[in-house]
């Protein structure tokens, strides 16, 4: 007897790829491809690809369609790993291997995009992107990562329950649009340099936004949206991505959209994504999600066969295959004439053509092959992790308690979940950090007495069970401060919250420990609950939300607390009550309220009721004033009506893509009327009636993080207002100047706007591709329904 | 600056239990109460539970009203906990203490209870059980474990997503009564003997039946039944529990039936529990599931206040809380007058006269005390946990293929996530077990060549990355067997299933194993999935259903595949086709079919639809013939149509509960008819036109085992049949014996049965407990819509 043991997927693509970053570069000097094109420097990257996949045989092309390539050693082309993660630092991914001690053991950790995205700063966004490529050179350079990073995740969060959420900046596609290019010049190194400093993936492309609901899973469900909602809410941070900001790469997500799964979708990614977006420069290319052209065959038994399938995602324009299945099938696809090879070598021209921008065959001449260890987790890396934490931190309840002093002579009860966090504030996607700053940890900073409860009253054992220790805790503190809230036990990738309420038990601690009648603060951890019962309690002294905080999230939040720095984060999505679940299922895409399903519609652009807490949400310990024009009046005039030719608009627009013409910027003037120094988040809102009906209620056009303004001083914002942020949708996705009567309001209290009009005929912006119809049939329609389900279709077409 | 630092929930609990569990017994001897009467062995154990009590101060009655008691060091009475786990066998819970090696570092696991009900052997059951009490009281004399446990869970298993339904035998209230009263004769030693082997927990009363659906949480949910279904489905397991097996303990549950949480409920646990059953000798309690006391307060808002709530628990009959909050609680709602001294008094009594009754203040007197660990684990005991599974493991598709004969020459692909399971074969609840049998274990007993792919293709990681071995391996072998399916990663407690497909993944990859057109065997293990693909795929020959088969699980497995023993295993479970949960919310508790809702019915008595397999579907290497009476006519005549008088059977009818009186024995001639000897399950199911209508399709009344019934031999079972089996519910709960056509049938083809008929007036067997009204207001309904939420009601209220 024998026996021959196989290996479990993981641990198998884990040492794959760690043995696979051991491989290091192409050796252009005296490695076989010298005399190869590929390593002529000074020739075009596209013609240096091409040259090296025209040296491949036809097994080693088949061979090097996966995620995991094994190169060719032939040709001294060594294997590569094109899957790394970055989210918010460089993380553990088949790509990254960190060491289990010493230099690169540890990256840095900053907070989950979600709290990032309170902080609505393009430049602090900017900054940490360049920390993070910074970091992942210097792990490639000492074959620790690869090149490619799957990051960022810039589906918009519409619905609370998305497991993914946390990945995401927030719910409004102007911020995503905007943080997005902020990110990848971060990453990238800029719009088009010589030398990529890593390339950036968008992803999922596109209206991925469920794990699993209601039988409804995301390898199989299909997102059904019209083209007004596609291109008003779904498409534009991914426009941002490809058209405006040049990502390297895209992935192709799970769902389906309208009937084709998106790796299969030859109008997404090929009329609207390459064509219709001129992201056609071919040094970038499209992976799948993993196992995504799998999931094409089944659940979605889009394709009869696997190698039709297979096939059907390579013509489409998928070039990258995270998994195997190409590997698979597309020899058998090949043999069965499936596909050209022209196809084929078109996604690996675009693969390696890729690796040329960023360098990977040019040896030493590329300027960041001199980043070392030394680079990581530098000084200001750790700073920027600090301050990226502080800035998103967001102040939503205070009855005067806050900021408080805490000496070391008062005695602090910290109690909750949260409060001895170690990665719980990483949330997911995460690397080792080199320190995790609990808000024990920085309890303890303070020199107070501290007693600690860590209370597994949360999410993990939703019980009260052994709370002894917490009532003398608290009735021997000082202060009592609960951190608590949800965490990745119950919203993560595969799993969607199914409630956005406080649990009970939480909530009857929270409640006992007000009644002690003691200062007392909660800290909301994770995303957004409906916190009104500690809204309510008036024995709750304050409300801090602090998200996934990252590896200095407690120091943070202590910050914060005492007032060592002043809060400006907003909340950059609707905290809703909690029988918003209620009413709209995780399936239903439409964005507008609909007194047919009654939807109350979605985001805080068309969401009816009444918010616990706003988009935009966010207290300060000063107060402000703002006003539009104020004090430096400006072509626009002030708060009186002005009217504006739509001809004369477009006479004036000069740009290949008309939506990114100029319309005004709009100055603001904010003045802190207050007694503590402060950053301010500008947020400029549009409204009004223009275009078609209905009109949502604001939306964002523009915003500016003004830095650190004096008690008593004055800052003053720009707010870029383009064309396109004055368009609407039409039904047929195409984005359309309308005339009509327009407010832009400043949302800080008393509200500051002006109103002007635009007159004449409406112009056309930009013309979306239509797709093919039929997309799908009606009786595939599963919104607002159960699961689908595919056992009958398979029994009857055996196609298994 | 100092800290204290308390300890997460569960650790500190276990460390609690542990060093509970170390300090042994009472000293009745030398000890405190030596004089005391609860230490006099000739006393009546209520007075001797009663003079202990009335030892106690106030404060050490409300100390110990938890689940960890401390005892009263005082009177040198031990810390006791209450809690212990046994579902399967000796399960790791507070009170059980494993050692790191050697003596009682395990004890033998069974296969889960969904598994062992497919035996449809009581007898089994009973030896499994008195196993498994033997092992406990082993682990007790040691101080390994207290002597309470808190199994069985034997809520009807109704909706196939239930997260929690592997710890039930199955989804027929009959067939879960007879189980249950088998078990707990095993697990107690008989119906009340002397000394109790340990006491067992009927759990969860009722209608628990949930863990997380749609917003609905088992800690908040409100299940909305009428009077008919409660009695005709979810009261009969709990009634065999009291009334008929005299059970030592119940638990109340999480969830509030029609309106009132079932802890805090005095109809549910007093007017129905202790009078109706006649569970009234003071020697028995209830508590509360974990924290289910507290879930009284929030979220169920029940009550106004904390005290309330934990008073309104007490009052009710809710003896034990699991948890701390009568030990937070009911000392100030003790002071508010909430609740008599004598509430407490009795609660306490009732556990100290049920552990009288387990002779802990008794000493060497009782007969368990010297079991050690020689008597974990035997020879025996490991016979039974292969036998249990043997029995239970079912056949559900054969084309001849099994049984199959493996010789040292073969070669065999033994692919899937279960393929090399360890702990996954206990499911949940479950004990360090002294081996784990897999089926790679199994596989290469055979001396076969065997290719172990463990593809986690099922649902740890669904995707197919890494997969490539799986085809080498294919492509080699002679056999090809999966093994996989679901398992605790997305059904265990606190998690429902979301779907009941089998992952596209893993079809796809069974669907190309099954290409190779090789001998292909599919293992369906843990609960049902629709293998409607599997099959209607002609190129896979067979499809054995494992379940979750405990410590020899594996071999048991391949013992069915070679041969070695015969597939006798019936489903307790109908398999749905996949849709069927996209036809009724979990949250419906009818279980007939609805019209108006759409339901098409709940459990193989009343589903309207085509099930993939029925309720007892199980094929065999053999065939049998079985007809009722057909070699030994009786009185009761054969086929032909019998009538009998109402009024003639009540006349003989001398038992104090009327149900239990006989109506018939009926025979039943089981032929194999084939050439392998075979165990038989004899099914007795009635159908008929009697009662209100609707009528269900049909219902078990009896069933028997029949062992090894050799090739072209015959055994006789006898199937006894009571007028309880033959009667009905009415709207208000009553269980009535009507006039009107009955047939008892045996499902094996071609069908077997007796047709008779009752005449006469109807008369009511058991008059149901009416609940006061009203429970519930309609507002409150939630049946087939979204979750409940409690935000707004707490904020109306204030009460947190």
């Amino acid at each position: 007897m024998s026996t021959i043991i196989g290996a479990a997927i993981l641990v198998l693509a884990g040492q794959a790829a760690s043995q696979l970053a051991g491989r290091g570069f192409p050796d252009c000097i005296n490695g076989p491809l010298k005399n190869n094109t590929v390593c002529d420097l000074s020739a075009d990257p596209l013609d240096r690809a091409t040259a090296l996949i025209n040296a491949f045989t036809l097994e080693e092309k088949l061979n090097n369609t996966g995620s995991t390539s094994p190169g060719v050693p032939r040709l001294g082309l060594p294997p590569y790993e094109w899957w790394q993660e970055a989210l918010h630092g460089v993380a553990s991914s088949p790509g990254v291997n960190f060491s289990d001690s010493g230099d690169f053991s540890y990256a840095t950790s900053f907070p989950e995009p979600i709290l990032m995205g309170a902080a609505f700063d393009d430049d602090l966004i900017n900054a940490v992107a360049t920390v993070v490529s910074t970091e992942a050179r210097a792990f490639n350079n000492y074959q620790r990562a690869g090149l490619d990073f799957w990051t960022p995740n810039i589906n918009p969060y519409k619905d609370p329950r998305w497991g993914r959420g946390l990945e995401t900046p927030g719910e409004d596609p102007y911020h995503l649009s905007s943080y997005v290019h902020a990110l990848i010049d971060g990453l990238q190194g800029g719009y088009d340099p010589k030398y990529k400093r890593i390339v950036a993936t968008c992803k999922h492309f596109v209206a991925y936004d469920m794990e699993s609901w209601n039988g409804n899973f995301r390898y199989q469900w299909d997102a059904h949206i019209n083209s007004q909602d596609l291109v008003e809410y779904y498409m534009p941070p991914f426009q941002s991505c490809a058209r405006d900001s040049n990502v390297g790469a895209f992935m192709c997500s799970y769902n389906a959209l309208n009937g084709v799964p998106t790796c299969a979708d030859p109008w997404l990614l090929g009329d609207v994504l390459r064509e219709h977006w001129g992201w056609t420069d071919e040094q970038q290319w499209v992976t799948s999600d993993c196992d995504a052209v799998q999931n094409i065959f089944l659940p979605h038994g889009y394709n009869e066969t696997r190698e039709e399938a297979a096939a059907q995602a390579l013509i489409a324009g998928t070039d990258v295959n995270c998994g195997t299945y190409y590997q698979n099938h597309l020899p058998a696809a090949y043999e069965q004439g499936l596909f050209d090879i022209s196809v084929l070598d078109q996604a690996l021209v675009r693969q390696y053509s890729s690796l040329v921008r960023l360098g990977y065959f040019d040896g030493l001449a590329v300027p960041y092959r001199n980043l070392t260890f030394a680079d990581v987790n530098t000084p200001h890396a750790q700073q920027l992790a600090h301050q990226a934490a502080v800035e998103g931190i967001t102040l939503l309840k205070n009855d005067g308690t806050l900021p408080m002093q805490i000496t070391s002579n008062m005695t602090i009860a910290l109690i909750g979940d949260w409060a001895n966090a170690t990665t719980q504030m990483q949330g997911n996607y995460f690397g080792i950090a080199p320190y995790l700053h609990s808000p024990y940890y920085a309890a303890t900073q303070t020199g107070a007495t501290v007693y600690l409860a860590g209370v597994p009253g949360g999410q993990g054992d939703p019980t009260t069970n052994s709370w002894l220790p917490v009532w003398d805790y608290a009735e021997k503190a000082d202060v009592i401060i609960y951190v608590g809230g949800v965490d990745i036990s119950v919203e993560s990738e595969g799993m969607d919250r199914v409630n956005i309420d406080w649990t009970g038990t939480q909530l009857d601690i929270i409640g006992q420990l007000a009644m002690y009648g003691k200062p007392m603060v909660v800290m909301q951890m994770g995303n957004q609950l409906d916190s009104t019962p500690i809204v309510s309690n008036a024995n709750i002294s304050a409300l801090i939300w602090g998200g996934y905080p990252g590896q200095d999230g407690g120091v943070a939040l202590f910050d914060i607390l005492q007032g060592i720095a002043a809060p400006a984060g907003r909340l950059p999505v609707t905290q809703y009550p909690a029988d918003y679940i209620t009413q709209i299922p995780m399936t239903d895409m439409s964005l507008r309220p609909n007194a047919t399903s009654g939807s109350p519609g979605r985001t805080y652009q068309w969401y009816t009721g009444d918010a616990v807490f706003e988009y935009g949400y966010g207290l300060h310990y000063t107060n402000f004033s703002a006003e539009i024009g104020g004090s430096s009046p400006s072509s626009y005039g002030s708060s009186s009506n002005t009217s504006y030719s739509i001809s004369d608009l477009m006479s004036g627009c000069k740009e290949k893509y008309l939506d990114r013409c100029a319309f005004q910027t709009f100055s603001v003037d904010v003045k802190n009327t207050g007694s503590v120094a402060s950053d301010y988040v500008t947020l400029g809102f549009l409204a009004g009636q223009h275009g078609p009906s209905p009109y949502p209620i604001k939306r964002l056009v523009a915003y500016q993080r003004l830095h650190n303004i004096a008690a008593g001083q004055q800052q003053q914002a720009a707010l870029n207002v383009t064309l396109g942020s004055l368009a609407r949708v039409d039904d047929y996705g195409n984005t359309v100047l309308y005339p009509g009567d327009y407010a832009l309001m400043i949302d800080t209290q008393p509200l500051s706007f002006v109103n002007f009009t635009l007159t004449g005929d409406e112009v056309m912006l930009d013309k979306w591709p239509q797709p093919p119809t039929p997309r799908f049939q009606e009786t595939d329609y599963f919104v607002g329904g159960y699961g689908s389900t595919y056992g009958e279709k398979l029994l009857i077409n055996g196609t298994i």
